[in-house]
Formats: structure tokens, C-alpha cells, sequence
């Protein structure tokens, strides 16, 4: 028994007690908050965050950490811990107050000026803060350290131990292949047009749905629940309480399911997490790119599959009366459609991951000074005409269209392609078991979540993202796996 | 400015924002909590309260109360608030950890062991439990202090400033005439009987009813809202953020209704403390027998009036159709009935008391030494008896039925009479003004209203509960409105 390794992971516990109790909180103010609650939720959640950032930077947790680390760890679990932790604490204590409380102030200004820019179609009004989030973000990275280059230190906030040198090799071998695949099939759907929904699809028969299917592929309901909000999330609010959320639309029953089982897709990995280990990075979820992974899998190729609707299209017909003269392949063509779309949240899989490659490639060249803020609107566009062939009609819909940037997430958009990547991979390599295959081909997902959960959920952050996936799939992230899925369901 | 008193603020603002977050944590299991998720979210609970618990009775609550009681308070509220601090906080500090210790594991056993006596109609389950509680209610009592009687020590912790000799001698003058009025208001109902509601009333249009009507009370759903529990209950999780609950039957949609506006009342009180002054006394309910009168204010004399209905029955006739033959008067009827019953929570206005008294009086002979545990249930059919004239067929229907006694709660029972007194008092005061009057009769509460949040509301804990009705109706706690109210309900 490790007394001091046990007396740090009794602090951490008693954080996480703090830590989950502000994401309910989160989550009510999300869901059921009365508007004029707002102020004093905000109160409630600030004086939270300032606690926990006392606990988890104060000397108490330096002397248990320093402690713990005189001990030699009894296994795996306890070395990633302490790894963790170490690496954790480091990050937070580089930065001094001053800059935390600057990039605080700094970003809440620049989401409103952000918001107002979008609105009036005019980048200046966001220019000026964003340039001084590129100043926060570099002074930031290089205090962080880093080693080949600055936006390493940013990246790895969002997936740990990224670099940015392997992500462009990746990126780059990817980029021709996608960019000519989603040519190829935006030209195919086109030349296909697709039979379109027609609503009125009632909320409570889309609610039906959504929970049978999410409740089908292994989400447990007695451990978490589905609400509805603007924004869709995915929030964990204890080891047995993991939330989801969606929308809904009348005209569309596909956007709250596909939504869901997105979500659903992240609530299995938190669900698959080890309970006990809650509050504790072997209890956590290891980064983004994986998160990423577990929510395409569900929502793509198991949601967009034809074994998938041979299951379910017969209730989706009795649950929604307009759909019973459609056939099952009808309806595949139609969520399958590929298009060039201005806006990336809109994107279909087959053009999503440009929208991505644009952004990294700007992002890095913004922090490596390659590129001026006043610049940004043609270099955006230059690239979208040459990747969609097509021009962005306004800033609004270019390089405004996203909020990241204004809440300082530089180093946040390669993760969406990783877990598209990593989706790819982890399913190509699941369905490498024949038993996985045939249950998948008869809508039975059993095996597909248990692969999953012995692979990946159960490790945590044991395992840094590129080793899990090493020890997964027997090498780190490959593109050709995501090139040839997304080369079957839309050229075959 | 008054620094130490300020700095004391400030340090009862921090708390306030534990506690409130723990209230939202608390509604949050009472709605939507997942199943599996309860045991992390006692950890989380029980955190929070060690931690509210610390913060309220430590040595830097402590140093800031005296430096606060060091300066001149500017004003009344100062004084009261430092008043009420210096009591809480005296009250907190005398009793031991390890008592309060024995007392959470006492009450903990004894909630199961009430359970199960309950379920098996065996008192003597519950016996030793009982005997446990009681002795661990006089130390309490001991440690804290009284004037006249143990039982004093034990109420004020829910009506402040309470003594039992006050209340004995309003309960010694209230009980022959309500245990008379009850007689007559029975035998005149069972001489009458009601036509009966035939449902099913459908859920979705008492959810429209409640809420059209918890609206026009002048429940502010901006900073407020209704949700489904088993229990129905009144929390506030900030001070634009009372949430109120209720359950639905299909077959009767009065209860549903009038839960509504009885949690609607407690509500309106909540509502209507001064939101600057939220975590004060000044900001706080001062007393269950207050709070208790302003939710059976809403629920009976405005919810159970005939003006009320008439303008609300053709509503209710709109939303269920069954309704359309009745007339009003046989509505009024149907919802005003006498009858005895076992159960306290199932009696109607004009027999309710009576259970309060037989409780009341149980209760301070308990404390007093005056009867042993094991007589209580033959005190307890023996007092039935003589008030209702029927005998509890079973200790499950009579000595066993509420669990306050398992929750240690002894001293609660008679705030519920102390409300049902000061509503009627209140009420029959604010009536005196020929404009609350007329509105009144117009079903427009928003004078009455207006004079509960002058009265009442706005003075948060500043007067003591007794203080308040004199200040507010002229004179303390008088039963005689009540008795009045109730010979015009149940016997004009």
C-alpha cells in the first residue's frame, strides 16, 4: 500500500466531488435553468472553479504529488496516474495569475466582439481580439515549452502528447485522397439526387426512436439520461450519470437521431470508463481525438450503415406513417448525400474533414507568424476555392463561422479529423473478428461495444492516445482506413 | 460601512453558494438522477454539507461574528442579521461532533427500522430506534438550552423563538371548538354527499391548468418552474430560482392542482424575499409556521374560495370535457368536503388540526418523561378516539404513519397548525382592506399578494415570527380567524 499515492488520490477524489457537482450545475443551466437564475448560477459556478483551481494548483497538491512520486508505483495505473497528474499540474502552475485572469477577460471580450462580427459580416470588428488571443496563445505555449514549434503546446492541451509535426504527416498524406474523394462523391450525389424527408415528424415519435436506438446500441439509462437543448452535448456528472442532449427538428427526424447517437457514441465511452477510478485520469477520458472516435463510430458507421436501417427502418415507418412508401435504399441515399457545404457543422462525412485541414493549415501558420490577422479572410478563402472549388459569399460564412478562435481554442480543430481517422481505424480493425463482422451485419452491436470497452473505454488515460491506438489497432493513426470507409459508402 | 460586518457578508455569500448548489443537487436527485447515479451523488452531498458545516461553525466564522458585534449596527437588518448569525451559530457549536455524529447514524437506522415497522404494522420495530432518538433529542435539548421545558429547545429549531407554553396555551384555546367545528363540518358533509369527478383527466391539460393558474397567482416562471416528483416540494436553488414539484393522478385533477398551489405559495414567499440580501437572514424564511401559512393561503383560502372558481371552472371545463354538466357549486362542494380520516396527510381543512394537536401533545410528554415509548400506541388510539370518534384500525394507520419521529424531527408538527392560524389571521387582515377585498372577489390577487410581500416577504428573518404577525395583523398568533374561516367554509 502507497500511503502518499493514496493520499493524492483521496484529494483527487474529494476535486472530482467539486469538479462533477459544477457539472450538474453546467448541465442544469444548459437544460431546466429559469432565466433570470442565470446570475447566480454564474456566481455559484465561478466561486466552484476558483476552489477547484486552488485544489488541484496549491501547495497541498504539490507536497501529496511530490510525495507520491518518492514512492515506486505497484503497477501500470499508478505510474499513468502520477505521469498525469505531474503533467497536469505543471501545465496549470506554468501560467502565472496574471495571465489567466488576462486570457479570461481577453476571450470574454472577444466572444461578444466575435458574435457582433459574425452578425455584421465584418472581420474587423474581430481582428483586433484576435489578435490578442494569438499573443495569450503564444505566450502561453511558451511558457507550456514545447518542442519543435509553439502550436504543440496548444494542440496538446486537447490531445496529449500530439505533435504538431505528426499531425501534418498525417494531414498531408490524407489531404489529396479526401479532397478527391469528396469531389468524386459530391459529384456522384448530384448526378443522384436523393429523395427528400417531408415532415411533419412529431417530437414525441423522434423521442421514441432516439431512445430505443440509443438504449439498442448499449447506452444504459439507469446511468444516464437524454434532455433537450440548443446545443447538443455530452456531459458526465458522476461515473453512473452521464447526460446527452439533442434537438429537434419536425422536418427532419434524422438530425436529433443522428444527433443522439452521436452523443450516445461519447456517453458509451464515459459509460465504459472504470467506475472506481472516477476523478482520476485512469478514470478519464484520455483526449479528444479519442472522445471524437467513439462518437463517429456510433454515428457513422454504425448509424449511416445499411445493416443498421434493414433493423430499423421498419420502426422509423411505423413511428413516422409518411416514410412507409420509401424502401430502405432510398433512404440510405438520402442520409449518404454528399455536397459541398460553406458551414463545417453542416458538413457531410465525405467533406467534413476539409473544413479541418483548412483550419489546421491557417491556425499553424497563425501562430507561427506566417500569416497576418488582416490576412486571414483571403487566405481562408484562396484555400475553400481550391479545396470545394467554391468561393464563401461573406466572412459570416468563412472564417467567422466559428467560435473556437474567440474562446481562445487554438489547437482545437485537428482533433475532429483524428476521430474520424481513429473511428475509421478502430472499426476497421473490430470487424477484423468475424464474430464482430456478422453480429454488425445483423444490427447486433454487442460485440462492437465490448471490443471497445476492453480496447479503449476501460484503459482511461493509462495509455497516451497514440499508444492506446498502437495496442488497439497494432499501429498509430493511419488515413487510409477513413479513406477507404469513406471510398465504400460513397463511390461504390 | 461597517467592515467586519461586511467581511461577514462576505463570507455568508460563499456559503450560500455551497448551499444553494447543494439544493440544486438535491432537486436534481428528487427529478431527473439517473438510478445508478445515487450513491455518487450522496458522496457529492455529503461533501458539500461537511464543508457548509465547517465554514458555519469554524474559527474564521467565529473571529468575523464577535469583530462584527465589536461595531454599531447601521440598521435593523444589521442588528437582526448579526442576531440571528450569533444564534445559529451558538446553536451549531454546542452540540459535539460526536453527537451529531450518533444523531445522522441514530436517525439513518431508525428511518429503515421505521420503514419496516411500517410495512409490517409492528410498533415494537421501531421501539428501541424511537427510544434512541428521543434520548439523543433531550441531550440536544440539554446542550442547547431552554427557559421552561426541553420541548422549547426542540421547537424553536423550526419556528424560531417559539416556547411551548405560548403554543399550549393557543393549542389549549384552538382545540374544543375545532374539535366541535370538525363534528359538525363532517356530520353536515356526510348529510351532503358531493358528487364525484370521474377522470380520466389527462396529464398534459393539468400540467396547462397548473400552470396557467400558478401564473396568475403571480408565480414568476422567469425566475421559477414546475416539475414532476413523488413527493411534491418547494426548494430554492438561488434567488431567481425556486423550483416547485407536484405528482399527477389521472383520476382527480385537484390534487395535482392544489399541490400546485400550495408549493405555489411557498413559492410566492421565496419569490418575494429581497434578492440582495440572498444567504442572510435578512434574505431567508424565518420560521416553518410562517412559510407553512403563506402555502395554505394560496392552496385554501384562495384555491378552495368560490370566487376563485368562478373564474376558473370554465377553464377547467374547457380542458376536461367531462366537467361541462357540473355546476360550480357542486364543484365547490366536491372540493370543500369534511371527512375524519386515519392519515394526516389525507385530511381536509376542517379535521387537519386535530391530528396536529394529538401529535402535539404526544410529543411534549414524550420529551417530558410523562408517557413511556412503548405506550404510545395506546395513547395514541385513545386520543384518536376521543378527537375523531374512530379507532386507527392499525399502528400503521396510526402511531407509525409519518416519518418526522424517525428523522429525529420531534418539535416539527406544530408549525403545520401554527400556518393553518397564521394564514387565516393573515388573510383576515388583508381583507380588511375593502380593495384587497373587492380584487379579491374578482379573483385578482395581486393586492393580497402585494400585501403578503410588504407584510411578510420582504422582512426575510429581521422580525422574529411572533414579532412579524403582530407587526403585520395588530396581534400574535390568535386561532380564533381560523375557527372563523372554517365555520364559514364548512358550516354556513
Amino acid at each position: 500500500m502507497n500511503n502518499a499515492y493514496q493520499n493524492l488520490v483521496a484529494l483527487n477524489k474529494e476535486i472530482s466531488l467539486l469538479g462533477s457537482a459544477a457539472s450538474a450545475l453546467n448541465w442544469d443551466q444548459e437544460t431546466y435553468l429559469p432565466k433570470k437564475a442565470l446570475a447566480h448560477r454564474a456566481d455559484q459556478l465561478s466561486f466552484l472553479s476558483g476552489k477547484i483551481h486552488a485544489m488541484t494548483t496549491g501547495a497541498e497538491f504539490q507536497n501529496k504529488l511530490q510525495a507520491a512520486e518518492q514512492e515506486k508505483p505497484n503497477n501500470l495505473t499508478e505510474a499513468a496516474n502520477l505521469r498525469e497528474w505531474r503533467h497536469g499540474f505543471d501545465r496549470s502552475n506554468k501560467l502565472p495569475q496574471e495571465l489567466v485572469e488576462r486570457c479570461s477577460q481577453t476571450t470574454s471580450l472577444a466572444k461578444a466582439a466575435w458574435a457582433e462580427a459574425r452578425e455584421n459580416n465584418n472581420f474587423s470588428l474581430f481582428a483586433p481580439h484576435l489578435e490578442k488571443l494569438v499573443a495569450v496563445a503564444k505566450e502561453k505555449a511558451e511558457l507550456w515549452g514545447y518542442e519543435d514549434e509553439p502550436y504543440d503546446a496548444l494542440l496538446g492541451g486537447y490531445e496529449r502528447g500530439a505533435k504538431t509535426k505528426d499531425i501534418a504527416e498525417i494531414f498531408d498524406t490524407f489531404s489529396p485522397h479526401i479532397i478527391e474523394t469528396a469531389r468524386l462523391a459530391v459529384h456522384k450525389s448530384n448526378a443522384n439526387p436523393a429523395r427528400k424527408l417531408e415532415g411533419p415528424f412529431p417530437i414525441e415519435a423522434q423521442k421514441t426512436l432516439n431512445q430505443e436506438i440509443a438504449e439498442s446500441i448499449g447506452f444504459d439509462f439507469e446511468g444516464g439520461r437524454i434532455d433537450t437543448t440548443a446545443h447538443p452535448f455530452c456531459t458526465t456528472l458522476g461515473p453512473q450519470d452521464i447526460r446527452l442532449t439533442t434537438r429537434y427538428y419536425e422536418h427532419d427526424f434524422t438530425a436529433s437521431l443522428f444527433g443522439v447517437m452521436h452523443e450516445a457514441g461519447h456517453g458509451l465511452y464515459e459509460q465504459g470508463l472504470p467506475s472506481d477510478d472516477f476523478g482520476l485520469p485512469s478514470g478519464d477520458a484520455v483526449s479528444l481525438g479519442i472522445h471524437e472516435s467513439q462518437s463517429l463510430l456510433w454515428e457513422a458507421h454504425v448509424g449511416r450503415s445499411p445493416s443498421f436501417w434493414n433493423k430499423w427502418f421498419p420502426r422509423a415507418q411505423e413511428l413516422f406513417p409518411q416514410m412507409q412508401d420509401w424502401s430502405v435504399d432510398e433512404f440510405l441515399q438520402t442520409i449518404n448525400q454528399a455536397k459541398y457545404s460553406l458551414i463545417r457543422v453542416d458538413a457531410d462525412e465525405a467533406t467534413y474533414d476539409l473544413h479541418i485541414l483548412l483550419r489546421f493549415d491557417l491556425e499553424r501558420k497563425i501562430i507561427n507568424n506566417q500569416i497576418a490577422i488582416a490576412d486571414i479572410p483571403t487566405a481562408w478563402n484562396e484555400s475553400f476555392q481550391s479545396m470545394f472549388g467554391i468561393q464563401p459569399p461573406s466572412d459570416t460564412q468563412g472564417c467567422l463561422q466559428d467560435i473556437h478562435w474567440a474562446m481562445g481554442g487554438l489547437g482545437y480543430f485537428p482533433t475532429y479529423t483524428l476521430g474520424n481517422l481513429n473511428a475509421s481505424q478502430l472499426f476497421h480493425k473490430a470487424t477484423q473478428d468475424n464474430n464482430i463482422k456478422n453480429a454488425f451485419d445483423q444490427a447486433n452491436y454487442n460485440p462492437l461495444l465490448n471490443w471497445m470497452q476492453e480496447n479503449i473505454h476501460t484503459h482511461g488515460s493509462t495509455y497516451l492516445p497514440q499508444d492506446l491506438m498502437l495496442n488497439a489497432t497494432g499501429e498509430t493513426t493511419n488515413p487510409a482506413y477513413h479513406l477507404a470507409h469513406l471510398k465504400r459508402r460513397f463511390l461504390d
